[in-house]
């Protein structure tokens, strides 16, 4: 192996007489393995070329060398890598993923997310997001379109001539929530997963402003009273939206998860707008639903958090926007590869 | 109980001739447990007249109730509630918690929140965060100063003659890291738990920015190497906070951390910078430590999806900042009370 030329990513390595091309990546893997040998250049050596001419170097050979060890066959692409089925060698089966490098203070914003998932749709892969973080570690994580199905519905249909929150009852505004006074129809909504209701003799139910606006649009007959007089759909929502800056991309995402038979609770406690069950009588929710502005931009820590708290109580994380086609929503769980 | 009359977040309450005073919470629970009955005036209307003067009622008497459930002599104050040792009757022993109540919308920054622990520490109260989810749910967050301390130091003292990473060597500058290329400055590095070694026969170490930062001020011997000459400690700073905004914020934290005795390494999986050991010999971190801007507002989801990510590995989580005066830690966990 005598000479050895580095360009546009490019090694060309000058084998018994033949140029072989390898990638920077493969090359510095060989030399790492001591599969390869350079003439007159050591491992240091290439590696300060390697990143003088490329300063991503580095951060990729990260997660080419990482992936290696974990026994892919992995070819390097311009903008990330393509990772072969476990086992299979290159060529021999088409690539099953898109690798894309990250680092863990980079910033994607869920637009740019997202059009990286329609782009690995349309070359029929799997998107990994593979981030490196400060201290040269790689995660995996898996980006997939979230399919969100429940039962609500069905469940609803199959209790005859009971359609849901069909009733007439007048509501007080308090501030950021709204009471119930109306025994039976507090009890009556209760049943159905609204609110929580309080009182030992004569019950009360409390709503958020989020359920009240969805069950004012099912239900016209429901009656938002305040000190000032009643308010309509349209004057509730102005109240809202002044009380909460994204309660209309909120309310959006709810109502849309009620139509395809999902039931929705606070997901506060995790950390997320939405806990998000399945079933009426579900132990367990199944989802936690974010929603986000549709410029918003992800630090790589935040992702992290999220995905991991999500993992921690076995549910799976979605991040949901309301852009002009309505809403999108994306699944983001760790991968171990 | 005849005449009644709500004024100022009291409730006067005629009993037998005498004026008794009660707040409005301690109306409305006595009324819902049917201790109280106010002639003329149903429990709904009793919340809809509280609701109409005090639309914030409401928060305040789901946090009340809870706290009354749970068996807290409570005394409602203006700013929030007055909370008395578990089983302790009001007047009997001081108050020994302050809870200040908050929405799941909320928004509060986090000067403001370490304005309100030093109002709490000044009167010598530990202060309690009771979130109120759209669930009408409420949920407790201590927040204390925290306390940091490692052993680092006294062990590298124990370790005759040997003064950490006092090295001189050459570090190649490769994007947002750098690489040691000597093996023998890579493998003393690393045994002092700096970067990520990689290599078989040759070693090279990969450093993060915030670790070669911290080192060329501890050791101005290391030498950071660019292919366009060589750059000073003033310059890498320069370089580094064109990479990563909040560079110089991080390593005034990473700085301090460390003169305290303890090892950081990146937080990333758990979605936060770092990751802190008291002891080098410690097997699990005991802290997360996000370092936040000081005009940094939380939005309460962040809070309860980064404490409740650390309580699920068992770690503490600390919000630190950089202002005038130093650093400043703040410990947040979940409350059971």
């Amino acid at each position: 192996m005598a000479a050895v030329q580095l360009s546009g990513g490019i090694v060309i390595i000058e084998i018994e007489g033949r140029d072989e091309k390898l990638s920077l990546e493969e090359a510095a893997f060989l030399l790492e393995k001591g599969k390869l040998k350079i003439k007159g250049l050591s491992i240091g050596d290439f590696f300060s070329r390697a990143i003088s001419t490329h300063p991503a170097f580095i951060v990729r050979y990260i997660v080419y060398r990482d992936l290696k060890e974990r026994g892919y066959a992995v070819r390097a692409g311009r903008a990330g890598f393509w990772l072969y089925p476990r086992g299979a060698r290159q060529g021999e089966k088409p690539a099953r993923y898109i690798v894309r490098i990250l680092r863990e203070k980079d910033l994607i914003s869920i637009a740019d997310l997202d059009r990286l998932l329609s782009s690995a749709r349309n070359m029929r892969k799997e998107l990994i997001l593979a981030i490196v973080d400060e201290e040269s570690d790689v995660t995996y994580y898996e980006i997939r379109a979230a399919k969100l199905e429940g039962t609500l519905k069905e469940e609803k249909e199959g209790e005859e001539g009971k359609e849901e929150a069909a009733l007439t009852c007048t509501v007080s505004l308090a501030d950021d929530r709204v009471l119930i006074h109306d025994e039976a129809s507090a009890e009556r909504l209760h049943r159905d997963f609204y609110g929580k209701l309080i009182g030992e003799g004569n019950k009360q139910l409390i709503l958020s402003l989020i359920e009240t606006a969805y069950l004012m649009r099912e239900n016209n007959r429901m009656v938002v009273h305040t000190p000032t007089g009643d308010m309509n759909y349209e004057q509730f929502l102005d109240y809202a939206t002044d009380k909460e800056r994204d309660f209309k991309d909120k309310l959006v995402v709810y109502t849309d998860l009620r139509a395809k038979g999902l039931v929705l609770k606070t997901g506060f406690k995790f950390g997320s707008h939405f806990r998000v069950y399945t079933a009426l009588q579900q132990k367990h929710s199944s989802y936690l639903v974010h929603v986000v502005h549709p410029e918003h931009i992800f630090a790589m820590n935040e992702l992290a958090r999220a995905v991991r708290l999500a993992q921690g109580v076995r549910k799976r994380m979605i991040f949901a926007y309301v852009d002009e086609d309505g809403v999108k929503y994306i699944d983001i769980g760790r991968r171990r590869l």
